[in-house]
């Protein structure tokens, strides 16, 4: 059976999370794919500190050395912030390995050109896990998409606002009570500020309108609205009005072509399919021609969910290239 | 460029919706894919009626006469009931064919015989159609199989029933007046037992189990309860404690590995994802081990919500043949 090679670049929560379901997974994979991924590389920036038993001899702080490996053919992603981790999925695709990444920071910005990198090199850009964590929203959209047109994006793109927000009406905590608790729980950064303030929703949500229509909205032109003005006493008054805040991210094709988007919290009814969308889950609702709206709602973040999906990306790119007929 | 035809089983309303839909966008998925496809033979019981303008002299009633067409690839079935649909898809598959289908009844009680041959004459089975229509609960639960276990399934499976109860709330309508509205609009069949009684739902489910579990209950086992017995007063009295009546579908493997189902009418408050699931709109839920609960919305039949994912398992088909190499 073959074997390829994988390298995991970033060890945090999302990396450790793929090595391992990739190893509890290991010999179903194998099975299901008949192919046997090993994990031959982890790429750190210290690599003294083994974070989990057994992977210290596989700790390398260059990516020359990544690529160096005889073999590797598929690079999981899971860096913070744009650099180095553009440059190293450049590096990856022109070395002709695969790339997977949950990084949105750098994919908001610069995942049009890596996939159009990766298409000239004959590779594949999974990305499911920049968005929306454990919620399948890129594979399903990209199916949609075959046979309808997308028209309006509207969702909820952060677990830690929407675990806030609950907390607060649910609760009755202020939001730095809120805050505070979702930083304990692991959910919120220890700085919050891309959290809070919206810019990481705006950057999934730049990622869905790349998607969708082939571009984004001039992001000077996107007026991004966080949640940290909301009191206690705002929620208290819509709770008793029986209206609840999300913060919403929206991104819509207009008649005239076009792009428009926004970041805002909004207050909804029980009506309303983001109403019931609680704690950490997100939300995305796409508008379509053919089908009519289309609604997915799961965990936006976490360890497991979004390594998961990262792992789905890889037996979806295995499952491309095995053992179909080509003479079409 | 390689024309490669298709024929559609079944004229009705999702038969014709696939023709509009390959018709619109021929040219897009023409590029999009390579290939272009041909509507070639449209199997009908009836090949004097002509039901869409320009499409008589591709009628037949004859499945020999659609196998005899040379070049013949690609077979959409929408056709109620399991024969003659089971028959003309085996030979359809043995002749090389691959095959598409929205045809539940059948799909339930057959589906994975017919997964099987078409493993073994080396083509695809897409079946999104069979179950929750518009909602591609089949491609998601497959993607996410590939690396989790699936160990609960709930949902609102039959569009009908939710229309009916929806209006039963919403307008205070008996469930005789909601049931002739469902029938006006084309939503329930003239005769509606399948619909309220919870068969219908049941098939479904049956589907979604043997693609979670690879396999089914024993049929018998299964307790089905329609909405035929829900009164006005109750429905009434449940909206005056802030509850709504849904039908929903469940089936679950048990620490055991036992496979248990039922399908039911039940009260849910809102907080239940399932609360604001109104109209015609079809609700999956998904539990999972890595990801947690996913839950799917949208449209639960329609001409153009199912025709629309008939054809994207087409785009999809053919994607996994063409131009990826296979030297892995």
């Amino acid at each position: 059976m073959a074997t390829i090679k994988a390298a995991i670049l970033g060890f945090g929560t999302v990396g450790q999370g793929i090595y391992h379901i990739l190893n509890e997974k290991r010999q179903e994979l194998k099975h299901k794919l008949g192919i046997e991924l090993e994990v031959a590389k982890i790429l750190v920036t210290d690599a003294s500190r083994e974070r989990v038993p057994g992977t210290a001899h596989l700790m390398t702080t260059s990516m020359d050395d990544v690529l160096a490996e005889p073999g590797m053919q598929v690079v999981f992603e899971a860096i913070v912030n744009e650099e180095p981790a553009f440059s190293y999925l450049k590096r990856a695709v022109e070395h002709k390995c695969h790339v997977i990444t949950a990084n949105k920071v750098m994919f908001a910005k610069k995942g049009l050109e890596l996939q159009q990198l990766a298409k000239d090199n004959g590779v594949f850009v999974g990305y499911e896990a920049t968005t929306a964590g454990g919620v399948p929203v890129i594979k399903t959209m990209k199916n949609i998409l075959l046979v309808n047109d997308v028209s309006r994006i509207q969702g909820i793109l952060n677990g830690t606002c929407n675990y806030i927000l609950t907390k607060m009406r649910a609760e009755g905590w202020s939001f730095e009570a809120a805050l505070q608790e979702a930083q304990k729980l692991g959910y919120a950064e220890a700085d919050p500020y891309n959290d809070v303030s919206g810019q990481d929703a705006f950057k999934k949500l730049m990622v869905l309108s790349a998607l969708a229509f082939g571009e984004q909205p001039d992001w000077a032109d996107v007026e991004v609205i966080g949640i940290d003005g909301i009191s206690a006493q705002q929620v208290e008054e819509a709770t008793a009005k029986g209206l609840r805040y999300r913060h919403v991210a929206e991104v819509e094709k207009q008649a005239n072509g076009k792009i428009v988007a926004k970041v805002e919290p909004l207050l909804v009814d029980a009506e309303h399919p983001l109403y019931p969308v609680e704690d950490v889950n997100n939300a995305v609702a796409l508008d379509t021609n053919y089908i009519g709206t289309l609604t997915l709602v799961g965990p936006g973040a976490g360890m497991y969910p979004t390594a998961s999906v990262m792992v789905e990306d890889y037996a979806e790119i295995i499952g491309k290239r095995a053992g179909f007929i080509v003479t079409i």
